[in-house]
């Protein structure tokens, strides 16, 4: 598989296989309190109790494992500040191969520490986009490491579709998937492996308001980029991928958007109901679930994609 | 079996079949982060993720299950704003029996509308521990319904163990359990179990120094009421119950104790890392394990039973 062809269900299926060593098959939880709340049944899939506390994992370790021997020995780059950033510089250390990590000066001196732990090198550049490719081009031309990019790339989507994979084989047939979209990875990785598992089943992204670039290009029928992002999502902030954007103009029922205060209280259920900790990112499944743009009926059998788990809990939006 | 003798093992799993079809199987949580933080190999048992949010849900579960029909009709009654109450009154509406929960006046208006919600009758009282028996003792002469003690009665006690049985099946052999001490009732009949299935299993209290009768009464030799308790765990105020106590004296290495502080911190650390929310009292457990007073030797596999996860979000400790 190229990292420009759109993956397959079959390239997926070879991902998990892939990955299955080294990734938690995290648990799909049940929770009847919700279930009595929202009138639907609802099945969970906790990428929040992933390692680094993302689903990002998956496609960072599929692009690792992927490699061969030689090319992973040059290591691997990133440009991110985020979760993809620890996933790849844990995926790394897990094959004992050496990982860059492009991060602006301003990124917080908490995940520049979580990175570091993980054995990557850390490397500071302005914080603009330019200056974030550009310092990344040099390291990779310096070192001859892969350049992992977070979301558009098919090896990346591949891994992350796997999350889906094992929601179906957990939950059963299902009428829907709703999961967050921000570059795409997740949701177009969870298109391709749950169309081809279960044809017919409903498909849903659930998006903030303040960063609904997705949500415009579906309606538009083009790609539209994200520019002045302004929400508490901060997983979501990012502009749909080329490659992302194939697949979800053709496999996508809607985009359902979630304001912040929506999103707030999605996560407030999540955190007092199901006793779990997910992020504001991970929350707006939840909060698209419950959302009067939700087109799905009563009684519908919904899985939700909980992205992720990584917050300040001396910083919470409430 | 009656309330006031001893539970053994076979009154604990008479107790977990009795309340298989309505209480959770809860997981058993593993985390590698926890496990290279602490240097143990914590198996973690989420009874926050019990209905209602508790392990009080299990023995309150055996005691009205196994009542006689006649003797369910008339319904049960306590007195308790905490998580007993909640699972008192779940438990009864689950049979379709009557309950009376006895509140003082100044119980949270949240706490009065959860039992409530449930379906249970809050009778009011003013807020001491004497108005509390006085109305109760009223309410059970005019209603013939069934006083349930929280802690202190053996089929509580016997369903409380019910969660330690589990986590022994699903986590395979340990070198020791840790539960919370409060009462006593989880504590109790987690000895009484955990020694059954593996004689020479190391059983340790986790208890706040803030309200310690139970580690006193330990060094004491005999049974000291706690008087005037000052911690965050408002699960673990109350004395420790006199069944419990023969229990505990009886199987109990050691009670480690623990500040406010190692609390919270343990409690930052099961929401930050493990991504699972519990409340103050149900920390415990990990706090202890990471105390410089802990027993335990490095590499040891540890059970935790987390008791809860009820807190209010607006009033985290942090």
């Amino acid at each position: 598989m190229s990292e420009s062809a759109l993956p397959t269900i079959d390239d997926i299926r070879q991902a998990h296989e892939r990955i299955a060593g080294v990734v938690h098959r995290t648990p799909v939880l049940r929770c009847r309190t919700l279930d009595a709340m929202t009138g639907f049944e609802l099945h969970i899939k906790c990428e929040q109790l992933q390692r680094v506390g993302a689903f990002k994992y998956r496609g960072a370790s599929n692009v690792v494992l992927g490699m061969s021997d030689e090319d992973a020995s040059r290591g691997v780059c990133t440009h991110s500040s985020g979760n993809h950033a620890q996933a790849l510089a844990l995926a790394a250390r897990e094959r004992g191969v050496p990982a860059w990590i492009v991060m602006p000066t301003s990124a917080p001196s908490v995940k520049r520490a979580a990175v570091e732990g993980y054995g990557a090198t850390v490397v500071e550049c302005e914080p603009t986009l330019e200056a974030r490719e550009t310092t990344a081009a040099q390291v990779v031309a310096d070192t001859g490491a892969l350049f992992v990019h977070p979301y558009d790339d098919a090896r990346i989507i591949a891994g992350q579709g796997t999350a889906a994979l094992e929601l179906l084989e957990d939950a059963g047939e299902l009428d829907a998937i709703i999961t967050p979209v921000g570059g795409g990875g997740l949701l177009a990785g969870t298109c391709i492996a749950a169309s081809a598992v279960h044809s017919g089943i409903r498909l849903i992204g659930a998006e903030p308001d303040g960063a609904d670039d997705a949500a415009r290009s579906l309606q538009a029928g083009s790609l539209i980029p994200q520019t002045g992002p302004n929400t508490i999502c901060d997983g979501l902030l990012t502009s749909l991928g080329q490659l992302n954007w194939a697949v979800l103009r053709s496999h996508l029922e809607t985009i359902v958007t979630v304001s912040d205060a929506q999103v707030i209280d999605a996560m407030r259920l999540l955190w007092s109901r199901a006793k779990t900790v997910v992020e504001p990112s991970g929350a707006t499944p939840l909060a698209a679930a419950i959302s009067p743009g939700c087109p799905l009926e009563r009684g519908a059998r919904i899985g939700l994609i909980l992205s992720g788990g990584n917050v300040d809990l001396d910083r919470l939006p409430w």
